[in-house]
């Protein structure tokens, strides 16, 4: 993840990300301020730079996919913003820094995650009635704005939020699991890959093997995420840990211990980076952020 | 508002408020048990029925505009979830039944907001993608899905809400009261009468005159709403009254007293009025909503 390639996009992203912001009046200064201060609170920018990855394999132009991996940004950003709030997860402390509603309060925090969403959308639209006169790019904008509403949506990371509530306290059921880590992490990254793939005009099996991919990173993002959850250094990660045993979440090592964890997000792992191979030298961040994750394991 | 005309866009919506809803898992049920409650608490579904009526009076399709009324729906349905939340405006009746979190709990009411906002535009891109080969409905839809984001964003409705909750218990402003009132409740409703007149392809002197209509309708319908939470009934209004005055909201008549604002409503309601006199009967909608807006004056 400290590679020039990956660094590259996740700089693009980085300068562009608050300039895409529509422009905030005066008189909701705060709702900026809450809005930029979660936006620029680091963190990867797996999402976005996987989008214009995507974009780029597919044979797409950066600069036209740029507005779309900020978008996508905003998405994910407002989920944790709604997530980490007290009656959801009800966490303080978020990459290092404190998590929106403790800087802004909580109905601030509810209309910066409000704004976030909506701000995706506008910045997503807008684009596409920069191309009005160009049916091609307009069709490929349709399909991407598409992508993302559906796997951050009812059917995607939403259903996956709400599915970990419910299942909090519970003896957990494999196929719970399994709906939980589709929905609440794979959803949205396979999303941002099929958006990056429909922004560049991505043949239909380059889409199935990048949505290959993102299932099975997307799945061992969350597994990994779990393991560290037990095991991380609370400085380091830059959040609380052992959160997920305190509310009783259901957690991949919870159900089946530590160590088939890990082998299970190894193997995950694995199986992406094989499907990734006949793309070669191209397919270099989605190598890399394999390589960050299995690090990441073995920590 | 129970004239047959208006009747008759107001089913057209409520017999598709849930069938356009995306199919949501079992898994995650009770999501779907919380948007569905809130879309079917009633309410007089001004909203779509204006984008409807916009589409129709610029010469363009129902069925066309449908689903795009329902997604203005679920977006203002998802904001009066958040707002009910204990940290916005703390409500517990809403249309004369238990307000959303009241219902299912925080966390859920906030991710039925999230739900219904996501829904909106999974709903209005998934419309896209069926007009792929039909560049001038694709691009009257694009038009439209950026009306519904902007005006419902943070450069509209949301902008009005943190202002509102900014300058709770403070000294109000004629500037501020105008901010709020444009923003949270005007806002919305120009944006689906311009989203409708666009759905439709209507001219640029329509599009003018929506927009001063949906501009003085929007703030007279804010100025009303303020006006009964003094003057009105909790039983006949669905939900509590004195509200704003126990909040130190910034009103109108908080501001001006209630005369002057039952003034200010009726001045605002007669300009729409006058705008729409050239349209004849194919302005009948818009001309009910203003009989039914200087009636809630003078009760």
């Amino acid at each position: 993840m400290n590679s020039p390639a990956y660094l590259e996009l996740k700089r693009l992203v980085e300068e562009h990300l608050l300039d895409f912001l529509p422009e905030i009046d005066p008189m909701s200064r705060t709702l900026q301020e809450s809005m930029s201060y979660s936006l620029s609170a680091g963190g990867k920018r797996i999402r976005p730079v996987l989008l214009l990855a995507a974009c780029r394999l597919a044979g797409g132009d950066l600069a036209f996919a740029l507005p779309f991996a900020c978008a996508a940004e905003y998405i994910h950003t407002y989920s944790l913003i709604h997530d980490d709030l007290p009656s959801m997860d009800d966490d303080d402390l978020r990459r290092g820094k404190a998590t929106n509603h403790i800087v802004y309060g909580e109905a601030m925090a509810i209309l910066a995650g409000d704004g976030l969403l909506s701000a995706a959308y506008e910045l997503m639209t807008k684009q596409m009635l920069m191309y009005l006169d160009d049916s091609l790019s307009l069709r490929r904008m349709a399909g991407a704005c598409y992508e993302l509403s559906k796997g951050s949506g009812v059917r995607g990371m939403i259903a996956g939020q709400v599915a970990d509530i419910e299942a909090e306290g519970k003896d957990c059921s494999k196929e719970m699991l399994a709906f939980i880590h589709n929905n609440k992490t794979a959803a949205l990254i396979k999303a941002v890959l099929l958006a990056g793939c429909t922004l560049g005009g991505g043949s239909a099996s380059l889409r199935e093997d990048l949505y290959f991919y993102g299932e099975n990173v997307g799945l061992a993002f969350q597994i990994i995420d779990d393991i560290l959850d037990i095991t991380g250094d609370e400085a380091v990660l830059g959040k609380r840990i052992e959160s997920d045993a305190q509310a009783g979440k259901a957690t991949f090592p919870e159900c089946f211990g530590l160590e088939d964890a890990k082998l299970k997000a190894a193997e995950l792992l694995g199986e992406a980076r094989e499907r990734m191979l006949k793309y070669e030298d191209d397919a270099e961040i989605f190598t890399l952020l394999i390589d960050f994750l299995e690090g990441e394991i073995e920590q």
